[in-house]
C-alpha cells in the first residue's frame, strides 16, 4: 500500500481563514477567539490530553481518533512550530506543546534556518531547509511504511497543494467568521479539478470537508 | 483509559434486519442480496483485502479504517463463526475467512459446544460457553488494554445490549429492505433511554447511527 500524505483535522472559519497574520506567544493562531476553531475536537472523548472522562463519541470523535491512526511522521511549517521569525536567537524554544508533544513520531519543521534535531518524549523534531518534495521524501522514509501527516499551517498546506503532493485533505469548516487572516481557499470548489469532495455536516455545527485525489 | 466494548460497522436494512433466519454455507447472512448490506464498506479504499487500488476515501472510509483501530479482541456469536448448529461433528470448519481472517486478534466465539482453540495467521479463535459478562471479562484480559469489538450477529448484540455491556454502537442502515429476518431493533429510538445518538447520512446512501452510553 502506498504512503499517503494526509491533512487531518485542519480547522478553518466559514470564511476560509485558518490563522491570523500576527502570531504571538499568547495567540499561536494569531486570532481572537481562536479556540472556537477547535471546540468541535476538544469536545470529543478521544481528544489527546482531554482532562477527565466524558466527551462525545459521535461523528467528530471519529475524526479526532483518526488523527494519529497509521501516521508515521508529520511535516509542519515553521509558524506551526513557534512564533519566532528569521535566524534562531537561541534553541530554548521547543514548540508549544511542553514535555509531551501530541505527535509521537518524527516531525519535520520546514524552515530556512536549520538547527539541531531534538527529542521530547517520543517526538523528535528535525529542521529542514528544502522544497516540499524533498521534505516529503525524508518524512516518508522516517514514517517506515505508514502515512505522513501534513500539519499546517495555511501557507504550508497551500505550498504542498501547489506542488500536487497532497493525497487526502480533511478540513473542518467551523461556524465562526474572522474577516481577515490567512485563507486556505476562497471556496472548497477551488480544489475540485484535482480532488473528489464529500461535504459532511456534523451535529456539532462544523462541516467536515473530505477531499481525496482523483 | 477504560476498555470499551464497541460494535463497529454493523450493517442492517432500512427495516432493521441484520440477517435471515436460514443461514447456509452459501449465504452466511441467510439473505438474498446480502451483499447489498456491505456495499458501502467494500467500496472504500480501506476495506481489508480490497483488490487493486481505487475506492473512496470519504466518510464511509473513516468507518472502514476505524474497524480495527485500538481493538485488541473480538467477541462473536456462533452463527457469525459458521453455519453449524448443535455439537460439532468435527473440527474441520475454521470460519468463513480462509487462512487470513480479518481480525488479527484473539476472537471469542460464544457457543454451548466448546472445542479447542486454534490459530490462523495472527487470529486465535477461542470457544466459550459462558454468559456475556464472563466472556467480556476474558476478552478484556486478552485485549491487553485495548478495546473489545462485539462482532455480532444480531442475537449476540441484543444479548449484550440486554445485559447493558455495550459502550458504543455504530450501525450502518442501508437503503435495502428485506421484509423478514432477524431484527436488531424496531426503531433506533429503542436505545435512547441509555444512549446518545447521532444520525449521519453518507453520500453513499447509508445512514450511520452512532450511539454512545449516557
Amino acid at each position: 500500500m502506498s504512503q499517503l500524505l494526509r491533512v487531518q483535522n485542519f480547522s478553518i472559519s466559514s470564511d476560509g481563514i485558518g490563522a491570523g497574520e500576527d502570531q504571538t506567544l499568547e495567540r499561536p493562531f494569531g486570532l481572537d477567539h481562536q479556540e472556537r476553531l477547535h471546540e468541535w475536537a476538544t469536545a470529543t472523548a478521544s481528544f489527546p490530553g482531554r482532562p477527565g472522562s466524558g466527551g462525545s463519541r459521535g461523528l467528530d470523535d471519529y475524526f479526532t481518533r483518526d488523527f494519529s491512526h497509521n501516521i508515521g511522521a508529520e511535516i509542519m511549517g515553521r509558524n506551526k512550530f513557534g512564533p519566532q521569525r528569521g535566524p534562531w536567537q537561541d534553541h530554548e524554544w521547543q514548540g508549544w506543546w511542553g514535555e509531551e508533544p501530541p505527535f509521537h513520531t518524527p516531525v519535520f519543521v520546514m524552515t530556512h534556518h536549520e538547527r539541531p534535531s531534538f527529542t521530547l518524549s517520543d517526538t523528535t523534531f528535525h529542521f529542514v531547509d528544502a522544497d516540499p518534495a524533498t521534505v516529503l521524501t525524508r518524512a516518508r522514509e522516517a514514517a517506515q511504511g505508514k502515512d505522513v501527516r501534513l500539519g499546517g499551517g495555511v501557507r504550508t498546506i497551500r505550498q504542498f497543494l501547489d506542488a500536487d503532493l497532497v493525497d487526502t485533505l480533511h478540513v473542518a469548516v467551523t461556524p465562526v467568521e474572522f474577516g481577515s487572516g490567512l485563507r486556505l481557499w476562497n471556496s472548497p470548489d477551488d480544489l475540485l479539478d484535482r480532488f473528489h469532495l464529500e461535504v459532511v455536516p456534523s451535529p456539532s455545527g462544523v462541516t467536515h470537508h473530505l477531499f481525496w485525489r482523483r
